[in-house]
């Protein structure tokens, strides 16, 4: 039984992440801390969360606990990861902080100075499915975005197979509103979200332009450039990504099923689905699972994916990269 | 063809009136305001409005106009009225401020002093069902709320008639959360707001009571306690009232027909439903009806009513009594 | 560990059941069967259900089950039922059938003769918060009623308290689309649901009004007579009923907090909200839960209660009554 | 003023030109047909309808109407054309039945033999934007599809420009539910459909994709080939269009925007949409509207476009054809 401190446990992503660790067989939760709510019990933000008092995380007594969840926005992520490490406590990062290795691109993208930047070598970028080898080494390890999940899931068989990709990827991905978090704003409005629906920050302009990218990179130098469109879609939860991949002849769809089926074959929270089936949020929401779909229409493969955003996409895949992290099973509290 | 301008044109209820009389054959509007958003265009705001640049409300010219429509919040509704009549300008006020004629009630639960008691006595209460003959002669009438009118419409021909009523009258009332306001709040965020339900402010605590038992009161004097439960509903417009009405004997259904049939037969917007059906919200979004079911059931009369909170239930009763003002054809610019 | 089969398992109900099943520590399930989709696997239905293959119930092999869950239509569920009994299984009702007492009530009610009238007296109404002593001594339970869960739970402390209660009890329920069941109609298809609210078989028409009375009667002999008035809500999942409880004089809230609190204090199930506080279908959606909330305004008693239907609703308190019958952790598998 | 019929009046379609032809000065609806419902009213299947009684459509009387609406299944509206081109009626079909010029292509696209193709050659294709000279003297315009109204439209300027555009075009469109049919199915019960999103038919499988490569290489011959994607979004009404067209060079962005503007600066109903600004479906449901928005992104031009697959993507570009057919005001009665 280990312990963990939740930072930042108000937003949507600290109260899954509550509801996962509550039924974790191995994980009891020490603290969880709210700058806004400190003083009040979790259950009088969600009427169905535990009666879980909110502290200051300031006050966060970092000795009772064996990892740090951090749910906390970018730049106070960095500031209380450094704090964490100091005291001997293990990095669960949910922010942008750690997951963009070069830190001129993380300047520029998100518009500051990063507050740790040393730390950016060693922290492990947890998309679980290629971070297994690495995570039980390691004391920091950066969640993947959510969009990013539900792209690069899909892309890694093709671009690690020596099919040649045309220029440009095309991901066009539709979040649930829960991905603009919970302070509401006009457009997180029921009454302009819903019978809504809308493009934003489309072609090459998104913060996880970047980091999708990088991983690309990764994996094949010299990737194609990506067209990444999110769009705001009226449903509360999960990320449904349609990508366009487009190659230099028509695939054989029986090779390409093949090549993802034996990819997968043996990951417990990536499906890859039969002939004639599409990936739906129905396939996702409320588990940690992602699913793809493959359609070949000439030069054309297309991969249909969905997650939930707040599991595969963020408190899902942050339990999944504990579970590797501390030597548990690596599906423990998860479904 | 009148002058109308918009006090208020940036909220829900304002947007409808710009969208009512935008294609309204007797009205031109000639100015829209808003505190927020003076110098921007009303299609910033809705990208299906018109291109129509809000001016700051101080700065309104109360020349140019025949008509003021007051979208405000109370207190600010009867200072601008106030203006508006002294400079010869009609009102039709969409606000609170004129709806309550016993200021100590008015003081009371709206937590301030009003701004303007002397207006109170000639101000007209317009639910235009029964203000046809003071509308004419006023320059100065009160929209009645969105639950008021729901309501009161359905309660009218009973509380007119001879039937005993026993103590206490239920309303059982949901509304969609545009009558919530504009302003983005917790409870109007998307995730939080789809697929919920709840009840607010039950009981004998919501602002509209005393709006309600008044109107009662001139209606039968000693009218029984209202019991007014409001609820919030996972739809952008629309109120259902279920209205439970305990008679002191079985009431004959085809005699509370004949009442309701008869006292209703003339009436454009009110439409009372024949045996079988009841009232829904698919009967009167985008339209300025209200729909009136009843059914029997013991001693009890149930009658269910809805209205668009947006329409009959604010902009579009506001035009209603501004053409009854101006000797327009009742109907004009409705639907 | 005990093996379980469910009959009827495509429909909404059967569906939950196999989540909730699934984790269960103490049971397994043998098969669940479908009369339509016999041969295909559950997850041809609802994408993240298990790869489960369903079997004709005509085929079902009961000696390899312990005990039978019937997700099945009224008169069918009787049928299964004789079977299953006569078989040595023991049954766990979700239909209608054997929760009427009286065989003549039962057939007007529900329009046919019922097929086993001499199984009626014997089975147990399983609201479980008053059927813990029966359950273990029996072989058939019968599962309330999904409305009458969420009406009978607020009500039993007040019908067993001293209060003297007016005629009639007014309960204005509103449900889930869930509750209309799987096979699409009109009423359910999406664009006719979504954006609209309606009542529905108001007053003294709908199913459940003679299973609430009856218990209602056994709780205080010569009850007041019940409302019922059900709508039908764009949500997936949920009932909120708003139940109004007219006193002969006006109740002291803190007793009647008292009363709630002292009565549902050791219930792991059922919640009575702190003052302030109302019912919402946040609380309780994906849960066991029934949340009360108690409101008093003049002489009226306003309870407020949530349940997710197809939980405590149904499957769920199937599951908890499954528990108490057979000696597990009543709140075994359930949250 | 002329005298239109309408076949097949209850379908979304139909109710949504019923809702139209009232409002327009120039039309009265003679009568409208329904095969389910002959002798039923039109406000017994929508409560917000008129009180238009419904007439089998093998007794409409000819030779009372000037121009027939056809919102007929196919096949169906083909023979219901011939009927009333024979009796001299003006036709204006919303079914596929006229769209595809070659025979052979319709015959394989909707399985079974064409049973008019003497028409297809004389038939109009009313995309009214490009079709203007043509209406008035045609008596059978083919309404184009929802889908590839909605994408046509943002491809016409870069079809007719000198761009050099690299194969294929890709066009991910989201579709709301009305989309699909009043007729209920599993796919839009309101539990199933809210909350998810979904891809189908995507590729180069959707029937729509013969129809709009059709009008692509009328506009330039030997045009890219298309991929495209539609899916079902959990809205009532509205399509957006993301369409991703690579150029074999980076365009610039003020160039592409001053050949949109231009191109479209005279239609009533196609909307460039200024730099910084998406198209939504808040811009354009309810309305006859086209909205395009543009961004460029490396050597992509990606357009955004939204219509309401009801109004401009059916019933409404049904009228604006029938306005230019009879020579009224192209505007008339579309807002």
């Amino acid at each position: 039984m280990i312990k963990a401190g939740i930072f930042g446990g108000t937003g949507y992503t600290g109260f899954e992440l509550v509801k996962i660790l509550q039924k974790h067989p191995s994980v009891e939760i020490n603290f969880a801390t709210s700058k806004s709510f400190a003083g009040q019990t979790l259950n009088e933000i969600y009427p169905s969360a535990p009666n879980l008092t909110l502290i200051d995380g300031d006050e966060a007594p970092l000795d009772s606990i064996d990892v740090a969840f951090l749910c906390l926005p970018h730049a106070a992520a960095a500031e209380t990861a450094v704090k964490c490490l100091n005291a001997g406590v293990r990095v669960v990062d949910l922010s942008a902080d750690f997951r963009i290795k070069d830190v001129d691109t993380y300047n520029n993208w998100y518009n500051h100075q990063h507050p740790a930047p040393h730390l950016l070598e060693t922290a492990v970028y947890g998309l679980t499915e290629c971070a297994r080898e690495a995570l039980p080494n390691t004391n920091l390890v950066a969640t993947p975005g959510c969009y990013p999940t539900s792209i690069l899931l899909p892309l890694m068989p093709i671009l690690h197979s020596r099919y040649h990709i045309a220029s440009p990827i095309i991901a066009d991905a539709k979040s649930g509103i829960s991905g603009a978090g919970r302070t509401p704003k006009q457009n997180t409005h029921f009454v302009e979200a819903s019978n809504n629906f809308s493009p934003y920050k489309i072609g090459r302009t998104h913060r996880h332009l970047p980091e999708i990218e990088q991983v690309m990179n990764w994996w094949r130098p010299n990737s194609p450039q990506l067209i990444f469109s999110p769009h705001l879609l009226p449903v509360p939860r999960g990320i449904l990504s349609t990508i366009y991949v487009t190659l230099n002849e028509a695939p054989n769809e029986a090779e390409v099923r093949e090549l993802y089926g034996r990819y997968y074959q043996d990951e417990s929270f990536v499906n890859v689905l039969p002939e004639g089936q599409l990936a739906t949020l129905a396939h996702v929401t409320h588990t940690n699972k992602c699913v793809i779909g493959i359609t070949v229409a000439g030069n054309s493969l297309i991969l249909s994916s969905a997650i939930d955003n707040l599991q595969k996409g963020a408190a899902g895949q942050a339990v999944q990269n504990m579970n590797v992290m501390f030597g548990f099973d690596e599906t423990s509290g998860l479904i």
